[in-house]
């Protein structure tokens, strides 16, 4: 049996503390939740109603709530937020990690910012300031600016006595950036390199430069790419001069990667926009990131429904082929989802050769597919609507998979290709292209049929 | 314009590469190469010609093509290891990392493992055993065994004197273990914490107990989410005894997630087993993951051609109404994946009232979405076919609708409440299901209809 120490029954911690807030016990409450982890208690303001999230915050040390804060999700600290009283306002941005505060802030309402940035003291206030120049999903939106800076021609032991005086106020104090006498980003020397040298050696033999830099409009995404590429701590922001502007850290990097996947699965799921927090969302926000896609379905399945009125004498003559269309639209939707999955998070081969290869092996791969299901389909059909059926599957199942995986193989790398998301050919558009290709294939067949005098 | 410095343009860079590998020009191969961070020579492999992989590789000098080595996937790792000679494999293995080590050493076959373990020197051999005792996926597997341990008593100076001795051995240096003393784990210590104190402090006084820690055989996976709730650089990982067996790192946890993540894709678009890495697959590898789920679809497909056989009279009285069919197996499959895809990374709500609430909410949107698309298909059906045709459409519509929501929220909230990974649901078995139950309500209401007198 594995164990895991600390962690905590998720289940159970949720009911007991609902019941203590529900009885209005504080002092037990307060006993239950000191001990807890911050990011545990952030776990269970999900569960709780949101009428009880001021009590669950107030019962916390200062300190701890600040911590349990940053673990919130925006738009539970916003309605948290709303619910604390100037002065609480006001110890807990004092609390709060400086890139987190420019974050929570940047997405107040306007006049709510201005209210919030008067409780700033002068210093942390120029700091959001600074951030809130750079755009939303930028590099300078997201990268932290309290970073220890020291000239290179300073030595190990002036550069320990800075870090003591700084602890706590710099966020990054894991790593040291030095700089060139004309303010030039010069390096990085981290706290590890730092330990293992005597007091007298100078930065300027220990910076070395990171394999990566980006300037502040980069966008999130590409800083968090090189991070992830170049397992990096930290990645420099720098100016148009070379000057540093801030470090963006590899946990907010986390954070930008993890939210960029849920984007991505609800983009492949066919939710666009994508909704941010499923459990915060309103019932008319979740259904309008749904209805444009579902239209964009809905008209290309009447364009299928017109295939079928064309082709509605033919249906007539031969009407057994309609057991078919089940088993073909299971085969060619399914087919390119299976395909599109598999692209989704693979690098594009460089040139075109390698992209063309990689298209021909799908077709290959699904072709084989569709002819290994022939063993299922083909006596089935035969068993319902003998030999002409039979033949109809034979020829349409192999077909209909490599639709699909033309599909699904060609969409996302196409895509890719152009710079865009993969994700973005979803699964509900593959799926229906890939079922009125698969429904003209299935009519193009009767047509050949009736004409060739068969069925 | 947002720029990058460093990175590189990996299209150019692959395709000089190619050049020199081709001309075998191994000079300015050598100096195109010593300058580019190990990270992306090891992205070049996939685009360069397995035959070519060991001419890439030998002119690294030596530290640099470890570093690469460890970039590779494994599989790339093992086609390249059985070109080199045996002394380049034994300077190779030297230089690993001790986790990386083991985990190459552990996928071998097991000649090709004795014969690898014997290159080894005697610390790293033991080192490895003690590995590979743990089950694979396991956290004993992931952790690395070279930590640098401190009983609590000494002091911040003797620890700076070992991690100065250590360095380079060591690989997670940035943190020190402590222990009581009967050799129980009793904390973490960061250099970050060591650099702030003076040579006379106890580690006893500094020691941190970390959130959470776990046993040797808990999950990679349950390790890497633990890591990440409690944004941990380093998770312990406990003997019985409470003594540290090693540490599982960030980084290792990270690429634990985005292994999972793409098994996620996989499953959630049918491809079950998961790929490993798609540009490495031989063609069967792949088709034998897809061929089960498609199967299955292809059976549901069937028992939906079943139902057509028994509704036959009812479809042949009432052939127009076969023009809905296209329309509503693209709202009611679309629905079940937009509806999963939403919930495959919500965390399930505590307690069964909040599950029955998230289900409530997902038939009430659905149904909405449904209602909205009767705009356009309602009109559509009735120039198709008439005031009968419209009629079937605004009763189906909503009702398929509805039918995908249902099927796409309950399968991956019952499959995350049984504990199981929600992505197992995946998009054709959903949207296969959907289909399927939209085709028995088009039968069920042509029976209806059919028994009414109207159509």
């Amino acid at each position: 049996m594995s164990r895991v120490w600390g962690g905590w029954g998720r289940d159970g911690t949720a009911v007991a503390l609902r019941a203590l807030l529900e009885r209005r016990d504080w002092r037990r409450l307060a006993e239950l939740v000191e001990p807890l982890p911050p990011a545990d208690v952030a776990s269970v303001f999900a569960d709780v109603p949101e009428v009880d999230w001021v009590f669950l915050y107030k019962v916390l040390p200062v300190d701890h709530g600040a911590e349990v804060f940053s673990y919130l999700h925006q738009q539970q600290r916003e309605r948290l937020f709303g619910e604390l009283t100037p002065q609480e306002r006001e110890a807990l941005l004092a609390r709060l990690p400086a890139d987190d505060l420019a974050f929570f802030i940047a997405r107040l309402d306007a006049p709510e910012r201005a209210r919030s940035m008067q409780l700033l003291d002068k210093r942390r206030r120029a700091h959001v300031r600074r951030l809130l120049r750079h755009a939303p999903g930028t590099a300078g939106r997201l990268m932290t600016t309290e970073v220890i800076r020291l000239r290179r021609d300073r030595t190990v032991g002036e550069a320990r006595r800075l870090i003591r005086d700084m602890a706590g106020r710099a966020e990054t104090v894991e790593t040291l950036a030095v700089s060139a006498a004309d303010g030039a980003f010069a390096g990085l020397v981290t706290l590890e390199v730092l330990a293992l040298e005597g007091d007298d050696t100078t930065l300027a033999a220990l910076a070395a430069l990171p394999p990566a830099t980006v300037s502040a409009d980069a966008s999130c995404e590409e800083a968090a790419r090189l991070l992830k590429h170049y397992d990096m701590l930290v990645l420099p922001v720098l100016d148009d001069n070379g000057r540093l502007l801030g470090l963006i850290t590899s946990d907010d990097a986390l954070d930008v990667m993890e939210a960029l996947t849920t984007r991505s699965f609800h983009h492949f799921g066919g939710v666009w926009p994508a909704v941010a927090s499923v459990r915060m969302a309103d019932s008319v926000a979740m259904a309008r990131s749904r209805v444009g896609v579902l239209l964009g379905c809905g008209l290309i399945g009447l364009a299928g429904a017109g295939l079928l009125a064309v082709a509605l004498p033919y249906l007539q003559a031969f009407v057994y082929s309609l057991f078919l269309l089940p088993v073909i639209l299971a085969v060619a939707g399914n087919v390119a989802i299976q395909t599109a999955a598999l692209h989704l998070r693979t690098p594009v081969p460089a040139g075109a050769r390698a992209w063309f290869a990689g298209l021909r092996q799908e077709l290959a791969i699904t072709v084989a597919l569709g002819a290994t299901l022939l063993g299922v389909v083909v006596p089935a059909a035969f068993w319902l609507g003998g030999s002409g059926l039979a033949l109809l599957a034979g020829i349409l199942v192999p077909l209909c998979a490599a639709a699909g995986g033309l599909v699904g193989a060609g969409a996302p790398l196409l895509l890719r290709r152009l710079g865009l998301d993969p994700a973005f050919a979803g699964t509900p558009m593959l799926t229906t292209l890939a079922d009125v290709l698969a429904l003209g294939l299935f009519l193009l067949a009767l047509v050949g049929m009736s004409a060739l005098g068969v069925g």
